[in-house]
């Protein structure tokens, strides 16, 4: 048995507009892992950070957008060379939805959450997107 | 709109046995929520304590158990009157299956995964007993 990997923590958000449509990151071609493929805004907290203050602050600086975080929704894991990354993520919802991007991504989109299986995601986010629409679908 | 309420971070273990059944404590008739109810393993993060180091500690204090992270199951919130707690899923291998309870609970259950959701849970753990119970049928 070999000794398990370090996790790390990072939160993602489900950034929904006031129309229910999610936002949706491309991954710039200069990224080192999953280059091209959508994500989720978000990233990992600072210490000492609480979950809704590091997504709030990660979605700032990722989209430009203001958000309120609403709700846990999910969770994913990646695995690199040397640790995994757990993923917590969160439902929020924004007033506006005029996106800046950072230089991390390239294009976003605004998508219906029941097409979330249709799109291009980083792997690890294709489990969550699944039981995401789906759970959205079982709620109309 | 309310203002949001803060989040504090929990992480809860699906430890399996040998057999692949999965723990499940009792909580104590003195808790102050959720008394009698069943529950996962697991509490808070200490400062400066990753997820996995977390989880191993609280398992250990609560049940005597040592085990291995294996990876991320699911997400779960509970609201309280203050502030609202995240729940991060992981699920982990023990190699010897003897309980030693702490005075937070006052009963163990190995069950099945698929009998999951037939179990008096606390309510912020049933949502993903039904996805977690779906998924490892699938799995068959």
């Amino acid at each position: 048995m070999t000794a398990a990997k370090p996790y790390a923590l990072s939160v993602k958000a489900v950034v929904c507009d006031v129309q229910g449509r999610c936002l949706l990151l491309r991954r710039s071609t200069s990224s080192k892992a999953n280059a091209g493929k959508w994500e989720f805004p978000g990233g990992k907290l600072d210490p000492g950070e609480r979950v809704d203050q590091a997504l709030e602050r990660e979605v700032a600086e990722e989209t430009g957008l203001t958000v309120t975080v609403r709700r846990v929704v999910g969770a994913a894991e990646s695995e690199l060379a040397e640790r995994k990354i757990a993923y917590l993520i969160l439902e929020a919802t924004c007033g506006t939805n005029e996106v800046i991007l950072s230089e991390e991504h390239d294009r976003f989109l605004w998508v219906a959450p029941d097409s979330l299986p249709n799109i291009d995601l980083s792997p690890q986010f294709r489990p969550f997107a699944m039981i995401y629409a789906q759970r959205l679908l079982q709620r109309e």
